[in-house]
């Protein structure tokens, strides 16, 4: 009995996971689940086949993966760096964790490019999210009824010029500039908690713009950068006049959604040109 | 009849201006201090000698100083840049305005720097307020009772690279590393406010550290990085181990009662060897 070839989503927390599972639906992929216990959101998984599983019980999500038929995988959705303490590995855990060895201790982003190796050696295939979301991604320029003028143009390029230089830092994906002056640097805290603050670190004249990019050297398939309609909406709340992010390097979730909420609210969405994006990385590696 | 040289002090917000005006009283230096309306408190200020002027009466604040005899000038508190349509400048100003001229747009360090040369130009020695406070402030090493232990220095080590890369971006003097990690890097919002996040952004092992350093080119004396008892209290209840800082280009508050804060609460106060600093500042600029 042969089932059917299935996308396995490594799924962590927040909204992003089940509406992969949604988009893959409607392209006629059947998705099944893995969230992990602890950071996925199992009533968001609910609608979908799915298993909640604890990250660090490689085993069991091994042989899930395969027993469901899945061979493509998506890693998506935050996964907080676990404790040594909480991990409680099983038995092919221990295994795994020894394989990434010194990965565990590099970077973020260091240690996922080691899992999606680790994953690709046992013989899946690991997707970048944005693989399954269309060519209405690609779209570079403004992709609502608003463009960035002058000043936001200037914004975005200083925006992109910082998230370069501190990309091999491997800190954070985006950045609130205002005419000029960066008003908050994402680290850790995400971006919503971010947009957040800079509602009050908002200077006289005209508004911010928020830009996200992957960082230098990023492992794409393990963290791509996601906007959606709550990075619209909160965006609007802190004052900006619009969001840029590469094309084709941004998971941007409901697009049409996104259009709609930022054409309400008088934001821009902006595509970049990926290459126009990453002038400074090539040199900086 | 002639007066005692006086130092003036240009007063920005927080509590800097008055412990600054304090210390120089006990070192038998007699302060005048201009309060900027609207970001000095005046609350603070009245134990001293005072006045409260708007910053764009740059008239009125040059006349004072001269009439009140201060020769040397320390600007300290943090100052947000005014809007174009609330500044009203007088007619001394408006002339000084058009001196500081394209400075006016460039980034904070820019724009300080360019006031510091005009205040020179009028016959004003501007100093930091580094050089009113003491041998205490060159120790290097730790200052309290604890010292950082090997994660913390790797931590304190990696904080000084993420701050050195991004010095030349005129972005903030502070970030917060545990084990490798970064969970926060200051912008606008200021050290206390990016202490207070990290409280909730902790991972699980031992906790991070917390490093203030000057930017490249940082014009230090208008802006040299600060801490006090404030940021040690802000710093143990975000679960760090310590806080470190370039001696001699940091400005500590009070040090006295800090060490016995951070003994207190078992944290490390860390004083780094500013050439330590800055090796990678000479790098990159």
């Amino acid at each position: 009995m042969s089932q059917p070839a299935r996308v396995g989503i490594l799924a962590g927390g927040g909204p992003l996971p089940a509406q992969l599972a949604d988009v893959l639906r409607k392209e006629g992929r059947e998705p099944f689940l893995v969230g992990f216990r602890g950071f996925a959101d199992e009533a968001l998984l609910a609608p979908y086949p799915h298993e909640m599983i604890r990250l660090a019980a490689a085993g069991a999500i091994l042989q899930t993966l395969r027993a469901q038929g899945c061979r493509e995988l998506v890693l998506i959705g935050p996964v907080l760096r676990p404790s040594w303490r909480s991990l409680r590995p099983d038995a092919e855990g221990v295994r795994l964790l020894a394989r990434l060895g010194r990965s565990l201790f590099a970077g973020d982003d260091g240690l996922l490019a080691a899992i999606v190796r680790l994953l690709e050696e046992e013989g899946f295939r690991v997707r970048g999210a944005h693989e399954f979301l269309g060519t209405a991604q690609n779209r570079s320029g403004p992709w609502g009824r608003i463009a960035p003028d002058h000043q936001a143009m200037a914004d975005i390029r200083h925006a992109v010029h910082v998230l370069s230089v501190m990309g091999p830092l491997d800190i954070g994906q985006g950045c609130v500039v205002q005419n000029g002056l960066t008003l908050a640097v994402e680290a850790l805290e995400g971006t919503d908690a971010m947009l957040h603050r800079c509602g009050s670190l908002r200077q006289d004249g005209a508004g911010g713009v928020l830009v996200k990019m992957p960082k230098a050297g990023q492992e794409l398939r393990a963290d791509m950068p996601a906007i959606g309609p709550v990075t619209v909406r909160k965006a609007a709340e802190a004052g900006l006049r619009g969001v840029a992010f590469p094309s084709r390097l941004t998971l941007v979730m409901e697009p049409d959604h996104c259009i709609k909420e930022a054409d309400r609210l008088g934001l821009f969405l902006y595509g970049l040109e990926p290459d126009s994006v990453f002038y400074k990385r090539k040199k900086d590696i």
